[in-house]
């Protein structure tokens, strides 16, 4: 336990190391290596006045409205702890000081550690107080003040939603329905198959569509020659270079072995092979019937019949014949389309017990590496290696450091495990990849940051004594560690929080996954500019982290008020620090329309609930019982506000009404009568593995949003790879002479 | 505890009443006054052949299919029984008479009874013996069996249901969408606003729509209308037969008080005020844009239209233009079509809290009512009884028997309770109402009278005592208590199961009903009639108590089979005696279409892993731990198994798919291009006060079904307020000479 001197102190020290950063990135940045790098945050003193100026719907033409509506998720928590925050410290502070439990629990509990902050906290109001009634009143007016937030952010984000679908351009995507599990048929092609289903029962709103090929193989071979190509390039600028030797190279793996033969000879008389295969492979895949997917892009005539379709069922069985809006073109993942229903539904139930396994026994695996990585295992596994270990620094290290180590490559590869997870689970679009992916993410940090770091032990040990438990016994064991752990959560908010915002302002990661890119791997120009890839937000790691914020601030807004201050410094930095990120760093990847909201929202309200059930448990045991009873209205008031608010919003970011497609197509019709949507629509879902790279052909067009003059960004650069068919739509409104409405 | 001789006397002694019923039945029918009631069941005797004879399809015809189907839950019963039974009493019957625990408990549970029935079920095993895991595979065999039925009976009723929605005759209800919440609108009535969205949205399918009137005072006064017109009737009647002497009345509360008036001067005046009220009320009703609803019943040119209406969402706003397949018009519940979307939702969450506490608590105004209806209690309420109370008989008889009969009496209004509960809750159709009645008397069964039996105690208690168990524990106590109360449930199963069965063959409490109407209501022939209303099926209670025979079935199925022979005997009477008495006597008031399956499967998958789950805390006492790890994995597949059937037939009971319906749509213009829809739908959905009477206006058709040669039914006397709209729609397409698809 920390007193107060020790968190001042804590809290110096998290500033100096932001400041270091600041400083070190300032010395880096003057050498010429990293001089593209750094343009990014040029003007890294007077970027935060510029990331605020922008308004928002600049920022949602900008950035998208994705990105706009995740750093309105910081702003919520400003919005939602700010006024908490002043109420906890204008009456529970006082209230829990002047408790004068003090004295009394320092004599009782010697072996327990007391602090200062324990003196502002409910721990420090003796059991049986009356004082406990102001916690009552004030666990609700917080949580009918979070409530309030959160219908308002809902509402303003549904409304943000609609505005930006009704201001949308034309995009493919809203024409077209993805339709899979395409039943067999003995006489007709799938093709053929689609296309007369979908004359029959939608006749007036049928227009085109797209079968899907299996792909998969024809695609790797086009990563491979790609590889091959670099490669060349290499060896053909070090022959330039030095024309003096021809460069040469082994035939095994990675060039490692194998026998010697001219580098250059050897890659162009490979790419020449793989090129032959690719064709023939190109040509098997566009003839062969057993090729293509039982799935398609069917697309309509307008908005209104794709919206039609995709929300209705199509056939009598619920498992052929499926229609889901088709997603964007470049969110699409094409891997998953071809999964029949029963295979589908065994891959969830597997994965449902894999997510509990992780989630509850992730120590088990862990626990059996490190065992199998200790010393007289690794002497086992590979002998020669026997001298080295055999030096006294080397062991300790290894013995001090190698379980830490494990424990650190397994958090480091967790996202990726759980974002895996979530494609054997067979979703068909990226956004609801990364959206499971952040629901997975959520429960592990839940149960094993959040309650793992309040009861002890592992979360496996955790579940089995809940278990032995009651019901009514849970909230009380975790709710009476709860104010203990306050100045546990201050340092964590502090280390994991703020300094991780400050190491996503200077990029810290990244730069060192580039500087070491371009040490070990980085061979030509193209791999370099690859490897300098600005990336984008990481929604699946990002938001549950986000969340954990939420949980805390509400578990100790009743508690420990003491610790809402560094939350709302937290929000606050955040905040500047995401936005200046989104509008001159971020590359989007793709466009959902703040479709994730309604489980931001969710996952909120559990954290809500959380808190009000540990603070039940905490109220129980300090001999409160009637107090108790005015706080069982807590949580089913809640929860009825979850129905609700879902019933009132949810669908607005599920369906699209048909209201709003019928206005949209009726001006689109009035504004652009001759428009060949036909022809629009061609390309539009064919696999990126047949637009002759994996990557989209895209017109270069100049984005008009370069040329904002109130914040000028250094976007241009990442530019070439991303904006996709936004380019194409814009380009062939601008051909027809029409603005976008 | 019974021994097995007791349980033979006492099944001997339930098939004696059985008969005595019968035999009590027979006499009744010689005397006149029974005459008609008994010619329901005028071949009492050689009922069954004529029952079982007819064929599904054609009691599809006969009696629809929500009936057709009600009958196949016993089959469905049978099925899964019959073989459960035999595999029992071939496996572990031997394994647990030979298990040879019976002398050891003997002398160890002195004071606990133990009879003959434990020497056959799991208690005579051992703890920790071997021969548990006979019970484990058998319980594993078991509920792949169970999953099997009921995986089959679905799909059975699936394409039941199919085959009837695509034989449909055209009726008014594939046409309409109910739309719910229309918003205000300053400038147009809600009639134009309705006109006018669906014109705009829906341009191509849009055909006309009906507004929903605020008609329950003109409702009221129809009645009122309707009840002075039968006295007058009576008091007419009374003159004719007695010319001499004017019938006089009183002016007071039900002719009791008051003074003395001309009988039929005063109701011929009386009905003469009503009328012009009435009409009054009429004018105002359909002139008054107040009294207008924000609710209409709009129709389509298609099925596909009214199909796409009902699935999609309208508005950005998901709150307003609600749309949903509209119930057929008998079915409509008329009251509930105008609830505002904040309101719902509030009521929804106080009828939750009342559910509750009705399961909860229901004990505690009962023994409230009781403590006020002691002697003390009435002798202070009514003094002049006091008296009468206190002859010695009287004392004790109150004494005795009040308590319970107060009890009673709230189980005989339990389900007007649950059933005004449901109409709070706000649904719009009587179907809908019916199962969410089924739904909570469901719960209230399985809370009160199967733990309410295991463990003895109020829900309460039970309640509180589980709040304070861990959730490991709570199996282990119902468990172990589970094979000990196997004889009382087996009595249950007698007394409740069969006697209830075979006092519904005899209809002995409408027989009770009707005799009781008929010594101090009935007036006139028309009362009489109404007396007479052969009833239908009651959903909301049957069906929960079928459920409870499944649960009681399941969970018996490995501790104790000598229960489950009594269980087939239940579904195979109970089997008989329904089919027969939806042939002949019931009447149906609307249909569904079956669409109450998935509730009927999903109930039986809740006692499936109750049962499991309670086998598991039986198994853990039994100190068989390692026995018990193998049982885990049984309730997560079943529980994945009703979500895989969920998914793969739901829908087709909630929603009407796209092919389906142009199917449909495609065959009547072929078959009928002249048909005037219009005309067809134009008054298919006024309120009923409308057509001239509270009763719809019905042109009396002879309906095919009466010639039916298989069965001779003597439904035609009930028939003439039967039928509805399928007549209408019968009677058009006989006047265009087009027969039914």
């Amino acid at each position: 336990m920390a007193t107060l001197s020790d968190i001042a102190v804590s809290a110096a020290i998290n500033c100096f190391s932001a400041l270091l950063f600041l400083f070190a990135f300032a010395i880096l940045r003057l050498q010429p290596v990293n001089d593209r790098m750094s343009k990014c945050i040029l003007k890294f003193l007077n970027w935060m006045p510029a990331a605020l100026r922008m308004p928002e719907p600049e920022l949602i033409q900008h950035a998208g409205l994705d990105s706009a509506v995740y750093i309105r998720i910081y702003l919520l928590g400003l919005k939602i702890f700010c006024p908490i925050t002043l109420l906890s410290f204008a009456v529970l502070v006082p209230v829990n000081y002047s408790g004068e439990n003090f004295e009394e629990m320092k004599t009782n509990m010697k072996d327990l550690t007391y602090s200062d902050i324990d003196k502002l906290s409910i721990s420090n109001v003796a059991p049986g107080s009356s004082r406990l009634y102001a916690h009552i009143v004030m666990a609700y007016v917080f949580t009918i003040w979070t409530c309030y937030a959160l219908y308002n952010e809902y509402m303003i984000v549904a409304k943000m939603r609609l505005h930006f679908l009704a201001n949308e351009r034309r995009r493919p995507d809203q024409f077209t329905v993805l339709v899979r599990n395409v039943p067999p048929d003995v006489d007709e092609s799938v093709s053929e198959h689609v296309e007369h289903f979908f004359c029959v029962n939608h006749p007036d709103h049928y227009l085109s569509h797209q079968v899907v090929y299996d792909a998969n193989t024809l695609a790797y071979m086009v990563l491979e020659k790609k590889s091959l190509q670099n490669w060349l390039t290499y060896y053909t600028n070090k022959f330039e270079r030095n024309p003096n030797k021809r460069p040469t190279t082994k035939t095994g793996l990675w060039g490692l072995w194998g026998k010697h033969v001219d580098a250059i000879d050897f890659y162009t008389e490979q790419i020449e092979t793989l090129s032959k295969q690719e064709e023939a492979e190109r040509e098997k895949v566009l003839n062969d019937p057993n090729s293509i997917m039982p799935a398609a892009f069917v697309s309509f005539r307008s908005r209104w019949g794709a919206a039609v379709c995709a929300q209705t069922d199509q056939s009598h069985n619920p498992t052929v014949w499926l229609t889901q809006w088709a997603p964007e073109p470049r969110d699409v993942y094409w891997d998953n389309l071809a999964i029949p229903y029963v295979e589908l539904k065994v891959r969830r139930l597997l994965m449902a017990v894999a997510l509990f396994g992780l989630t509850f026994c992730f120590m088990v695996p862990i626990a059996f590496v490190q065992t199998l990585a200790n010393l007289e295992g690794i002497q086992k596994a590979v002998p020669f290696l026997r001298p080295l270990i055999e030096i006294g620094s080397v062991k300790s290290i290894i013995q001090g450091y190698l379980p830490g180590i494990i424990l650190k490559i397994f958090l480091i590869l967790l996202p990726t495990i759980i974002m895996t997870m979530s494609k054997i689970e067979g979703f068909t679009a990226l956004s609801t990849l990364e959206t499971h992916s952040a629901e997975k993410y959520h429960l592990f940090l839940l149960v094993n940051v959040f309650l793992g770091s309040i009861i002890t032990g592992t979360a496996l040990q955790q579940l089995k004594e809940f278990m032995q438990q009651s019901p009514t016994e849970i909230p009380k064991t975790v709710g009476v560690s709860i104010p203990m752990k306050a100045t546990f959560f201050i340092t964590y908010v502090m280390v994991d929080g703020w300094s991780g915002v400050a190491a996503e302002i200077l990029r810290l990661v990244p730069l060192i996954v580039f500087h070491l890119k371009n040490a070990f791997l980085v061979k030509t120009e193209k791999d370099r500019e690859e490897a300098m890839d600005a990336g984008s937000l990481t929604w699946a790691v990002s938001e549950p982290r986000i969340q954990l914020y939420f949980l805390l601030g509400l578990v100790y807004s009743t508690v420990t008020p003491i610790l809402l201050p560094f939350i709302v410094v937290f929000f606050a930095f955040a905040y500047l620090v995401f936005r200046h990120q989104i509008i001159n760093v971020y590359d989007q990847k793709y466009e959902s329309g703040a479709t994730f909201w309604p489980d931001v929202h969710r996952q909120i309200i559990i954290g809500l609930m959380i808190s009000q059930f540990l603070f039940l448990g905490l109220l129980n045991t300090k001999r409160a019982t009637n107090a108790t009873y005015f706080l069982i209205p807590l949580p089913i008031l809640t929860f009825w506000f979850f129905r609700f608010s879902k019933g009132r919003f949810e669908s607005q970011f599920k369906r699209f009404p048909l209201e709003d497609a019928m206005k949209k197509d009726t001006l689109e019709r009035a504004t652009e009568p001759n428009l060949n949507l036909k022809l629009y629509l061609q390309d539009a879902y064919v696999h990126p593995v047949f637009k002759g790279s994996v990557e989209f052909e895209r017109p270069r067009v100049v984005d008009e949003e370069e040329n904002s003059p109130l914040v000028a960004t250094k976007r241009s650069i990442h530019r070439e790879g991303k904006q996709g068919f936004r380019e194409i739509s814009s380009s062939s409104e601008d051909i027809m002479g029409i603005s976008a409405v």
